[in-house]
Parts: C-alpha cells; sequence; structure tokens
C-alpha cells in the first residue's frame, strides 16, 4: 500500500506571492506539482497541451461539467477553465501533493467534492502593505489597484473554511510555513499506519 | 490581544527520544516549556521546588483533585503526580507553547478536560528496533525489556485520539517533523486574525 498525496488548494490575493512559495518549496521537495487545467481558450505561443494546459472545446467542458469530470470550473473573459478531477486523481494516487491555485469561489467547490483537500490561503501582512506591492509593479492603474484590494479584503473575510493561513510578511518565512504544514500534514495520525508500527498489518510505505 | 500558547501533549514508549526532539526544538524556538508537575514524592538531591515540581502533601493532592485543579492525574508506586491546570493557565496566556510528556491515560484526561491539546504520539520505527535500544542501554533485563515493547504496541494501537504521529527514525528528521507541527498549528486559520489583516478589527499578535 502506497501512500497516496493530499490535495491542496492555494489561494491569494494577486501580488502576495502565491507562485514564488510554492517555487521554493518545489525546490525542496520533490513530492509537490500543479494541477493542470482544461480550458476552452485556444493556446497562446509557446504553450503546450498537457503542460500548460489541457485545451479542449467548449462542447467537450460542458460535458465534463455534466459529467463531474471538474472538480472546480469558473468562467474569465467568455473563457472557461477548469480542474480535471481524474488527472488530479491519479497524481495523488502517484503520491504527489497536488497543488491547485485557484479563486475562493473554486476552493468552495472542491471542499464540496472533496473536503479532506488541504485549503491553505496566503495573505499579505497588510492592505496598505498589498497596495503598496501592486503599486510597485506599476502594471495597473490605482482604480484597478484599489479593486484587486477590496477583492483581496472580501475574500479574507469569505476564507474562515480554509485550514491555514499564511501572512507573508517575509518570503522565507512564509515558504518556511508552507513547508511546514506539508510536513505536518505528513504527520497525521493515521491508525493503519499505527498497527503497522505495531506490528499488527503489513502495510509498506 | 496576544496570541496565546498552545499545550501540547506528547507520548511515546520508553526510550523512544521524546526528550531529545523536545531539547532540540527548545534550542531552536523560545516559546516552548515543559508543564510542572506537583507530586506527593519528596524531593531528590538536586530538585528544586517550581522547577522539577512543586512538591506538595497528599492532603493538598486530594484536594486538587477534588476541586478540578489537575488537568491529569496518576499514581506511580503509591506516589501521586499532576499536571496543575492553573499553571498549565498561565504559561498558555503567556505565549508559552507548554509541553506535558504524559502517557496515554493521562492523555486522555487532558483531551476531555482541554480537547484543544495537540496530541503528539513519537513511535519507534518498529517493535524490533525498539527492542534493540531498549536492549542496548543494558540497565533493563530482557523480560522488563519485553513489558516495555508489549506495553508500547498497546499504546500505539490505543493512540487514535492522537492528532499526529511522528516516526523516530532518524531523530534529526524527528526533531524536524515535531517543530514543522507546531509552526503548522501556529498557522491554524483564526478567522479573527483573517478580519484583523482585512483591516477590520485592531488585534494585535
Amino acid at each position: 500500500m502506497k501512500k497516496s498525496g493530499k490535495l491542496i488548494v492555494l489561494s491569494g490575493p494577486s501580488g502576495v506571492g502565491k507562485s514564488t512559495v510554492v517555487a521554493k518549496a518545489m525546490e525542496a521537495r520533490d513530492d509537490l506539482c500543479f494541477s493542470v487545467s482544461v480550458t476552452t481558450r485556444l493556446p497562446r505561443p509557446g504553450e503546450t497541451d498537457g503542460k500548460d494546459y489541457f485545451f479542449i472545446s467548449r462542447e467537450r467542458f460542458d460535458q465534463m461539467v455534466e459529467n463531474g469530470e471538474l472538480l472546480e470550473h469558473a468562467t474569465y473573459v467568455s473563457n472557461c477553465y477548469g480542474t480535471p478531477r481524474q488527472y488530479v486523481k491519479q497524481q495523488l494516487e502517484n503520491g504527489m501533493n497536488v497543488i491547485l491555485d485557484i479563486e475562493i469561489q473554486g476552493a468552495r467547490q472542491v471542499d464540496e467534492k472533496m473536503p479532506e483537500a488541504l485549503k491553505i490561503f496566503i495573505a499579505p501582512p497588510s492592505m496598505a502593505e498589498l497596495r503598496r506591492r501592486l503599486s510597485a509593479r506599476g502594471t495597473e492603474n490605482s482604480e484597478t489597484v484599489e479593486k484587486r484590494i477590496n477583492r483581496a479584503r472580501q475574500e479574507l473575510l469569505e476564507a474562515d473554511f480554509y485550514d491555514y493561513l499564511i501572512v507573508n510578511d517575509d518570503l522565507e518565512c512564509a515558504a518556511q510555513e508552507f513547508q511546514a504544514i506539508l510536513t505536518a500534514e505528513g504527520c497525521r495520525f493515521d491508525p493503519e499506519y499505527a498497527r503497522h508500527l505495531a506490528g499488527e498489518s503489513e502495510i509498506c510505505r
């Protein structure tokens, strides 16, 4: 019996540093991967099917929704995106921890279908600091920044079904906390494993 | 509002390395302390009241049991031992994580009174390895060793109310897992803290 991986739902406002936190964890561990989403939009130059996304038709997408083949799905700017259950299931069975970088609405959908998924929210130390970071990027006007701030605030207030809250004040510290959560969750008491250690069963890990 | 500490119940068979795991964690963090137990036995040379134990009379002990002042208590070789609730409470309020190194019966008593206590069981990688470690000490005859093995086996089978199971195969690894659990538990989602980050309340941490 091989130990299966965990599904990790990761959310947090744009600009909070989610991808850097995950990149640092991936450097340190080889049991982490991102989920590959399905999308109805066309591939951009350089994107590979099955790596960046699974590119599918709208008909196929609607069929997946109807068949319950998606753990969560959403529409942005008339393109549909979703997380294929089968792909995630295979990775988990291979012992990989699978990360879904999704927004809170998608997280709720996953939580309903797989309540055992680990839900981690990454927050900025304050709304003022998030504003500073978003403004420093220089890619958005102040109106868009304020929209993002309001959305981040709203998400934090609605995130109480998440298991963990990491505050990204210091990136190294946030990355360490993320990895500590993965390590700790790997130590969750497992009665079957306890029986094995007591010499009462023959599972192997 | 100051963040309060966590009560940590730590159990595991004699010889499994609990104290070394904790010692390593205490080197790395300054928010960890051991609970000081009350006992009715007399102080041994070098023991200090209030540091090694609170030395109390049998009358006072019985009174503490009756008043519900002990989180757990037990009797060994006609001496009584217990964990004073008030001492633990004070340390927790000071933001310290308080470690109780107790057996599974005591852990059950604590679990009933403070279900929010973190319960961690440290196990040997196998009963054969525990036997090897106990025999290597050379302080106990083989009959006593076998009694300890049987007890360890029984405890593992009854420990399913613990939150975490650390297997002490490699000491460094076990110590890191223990610290990861403390770090992860410090990141548990706290709705009040989330409101604070969203700018909706004024608690400070």
